[in-house]
């Protein structure tokens, strides 16, 4: 160990509408000197933010328990063991869990899930925070099991340079299908065609209302749209309706649109029906069984160099809530990471 | 033949907005007196009046082309074989098909689906348009293969007296689901209760705001709802959103409130994500193959008494646009017919 204090983030206070840098508290407590049978202490390398983290601060009805208040908020992270009385894991191993926002976290070698040990030699560690993590996961249950596309059918995908749309269409594209990213600005939508390898990227902020988003989606996507990962929500989930093709698949990954402030209404609900539609919500979370596949998938894409991803590394602990709150507002560029160490 | 003359509805005009009496024309055209090889005379005894029928008077993208102007109202119907140049139809055969709003067809006995015969020495005739005709196997095909209702749970359904809606409720019975209709009016609500044992129902007209409505369903799904077969759309439809538990199923089978004017929008679609739901437009015509397995199961429970249904019969072919308007403002009570001979 070479330090003592563990700085950690608590969540403060819930957020009313937008939330802002003082919803959370910095505290340094001290790291734990003994670790009990079973314990494994781990020093994070870097924690991961997701936009599933500002739903969590709500106290409201949602997929998952709300974060406590005054608490480490909820987090994945990748760091090494610095200390273990766990037989499966040695001081050295590299881990990935699910840490929280802290430097340093003692974690149950026992619990299912809490703290698994990863290979870094064709994979670097912080990807099992993105493409070959919960992201990437995330992005294969939605595409694979609830769009299913077919080779030809085109396939959108909002937030398309994000961590999870930017493995939603290179894996779209594996499978043969065209690919219509929507993302914000010129910049991420020449990364996500030009490195990511999409057909075609749509600049949402270049396209403020409903008839020019129609007219760039049709553009972009002459043959209707088969399959939607939807991440956004909002008017460009509107116009991604109006232009589905009958049959369509739409899986439903995030609303971020409106994830602080009133929901935002579905335009045209009876589209669903007159395009026979099928939609449905998940969380990655709850779809354990697709894990080993999904992976072995997605390290094999990285390791072989054919899954791009990049990250926005935000350098101390200090800046994790003003990195997440710029996450809510798309400023960060591929996978939002928080280096730690 | 007892007569030589053929009434029929025409499409007369593409309403705006609210359809009017005046969207159609009747005419009078002779009956054809020769059959070409095949053909098939059939004189028919009912019409069936449904609420798809005004999407097809829209020329709008929807599942299926646009009912052509200044062509015979599409419908089902059924009726008795009066001449035939086709071996597996005789004289006297009840058949179904779909002869459209006129007295008497000329069918392609050899066109696949376009007429059937049919048993009615347990069956009435009549019901092949309703319980154990499309409405029946549109209820089947939704709450078997899309709600996929387990025993405990609660099945909500609204149009619950109609002839999709009633068959939805005491399907879900048989299957042992708690099951709530919301229905327009306390008459309707009594006989979906007292006659076809729904455990609950909602009159809608009783309950005019989200407040109201989401009291009433408090009350009748306290355990939350896990299947909505959706007939309706709208206010109640997001009033349901509300209350459905995490990977509830909502089969999306008619949005008839919103059929004439603007398309009324889905308040909360976050809450698709946040509970996990799947939702699935459909139309039966496209899933012929569970027709045997649903009237299978349809005709036993309608033959033995258990599946229940009630007729709103018009008495004339010239009643046959009033009556349909009707039905889109919900003023039938059952499945709604025109007697036609």
């Amino acid at each position: 160990m070479t330090t003592t204090t563990n700085k950690q983030w608590l969540l403060a206070a819930r957020p009313e509408g937008e939330a802002r840098v003082s919803d959370f508290r910095l505290v340094e407590t001290p790291v734990p000197q003994a670790l009990a049978d079973g314990q494994v202490l781990v020093r994070h390398h870097y924690l991961s933010l997701d936009p599933y983290m500002r739903m969590r601060m709500n106290d409201a009805k949602s997929y998952a328990a709300p974060q406590p208040l005054d608490a480490v908020m909820i987090g994945g992270t990748v760091g090494e063991v610095v200390a273990s009385r766990h037989p499966k894991f040695a001081v050295g191993d590299p881990v990935v869990g699910m840490g929280g926002w802290q430097q340093v976290a003692v974690v149950d070698g026992n619990a299912l899930g809490l703290l698994r040990k990863v290979d870094t030699t064709h994979v670097p560690l912080p990807a099992y925070l993105g493409a070959v993590g919960m992201p990437g996961v995330t992005a294969w249950y939605g595409l694979v099991k609830l769009c299913q596309p077919k080779a030809g059918e085109t396939v959108v995908v909002s937030a398309a340079s994000g961590a999870v749309g930017g493995a939603v269409g290179q894996l779209a594209k594996v499978r043969g299908c065209r690919v219509v990213g929507v993302a914000g600005g010129a910049e991420k939508c020449r990364y996500v065609v030009d490195e990511l390898g999409f057909d075609a990227c749509i600049d949402y902020k270049q396209h403020k209302d409903a008839a020019a988003l129609d007219a760039a989606l049709a553009a972009a996507a002459p043959n209707g749209i088969d399959c939607n990962f939807e991440n956004v929500g909002g008017e460009i989930l509107n116009a991604v309706l109006r232009r589905m093709n009958a049959f369509g698949r739409i899986a439903l990954c995030g609303m971020i649109s409106g994830y602080e402030g009133q929901p935002i209404p579905l335009a045209n609900p009876a589209l669903l029906l007159t395009q026979r539609l099928r939609v449905e919500g998940f969380i990655v979370s709850e779809h354990m069984e697709v894990w080993p596949e999904a992976l072995k998938e997605l390290g094999t894409l990285v390791a072989t160099g054919k899954l791009k991803y990049r990250e926005t590394i935000a350098p101390r602990i200090e800046d994790a809530p003003e990195a997440f709150l710029g996450l809510l507002k798309g400023k960060n560029f591929g996978k939002q990471l928080v280096k730690l160490l």
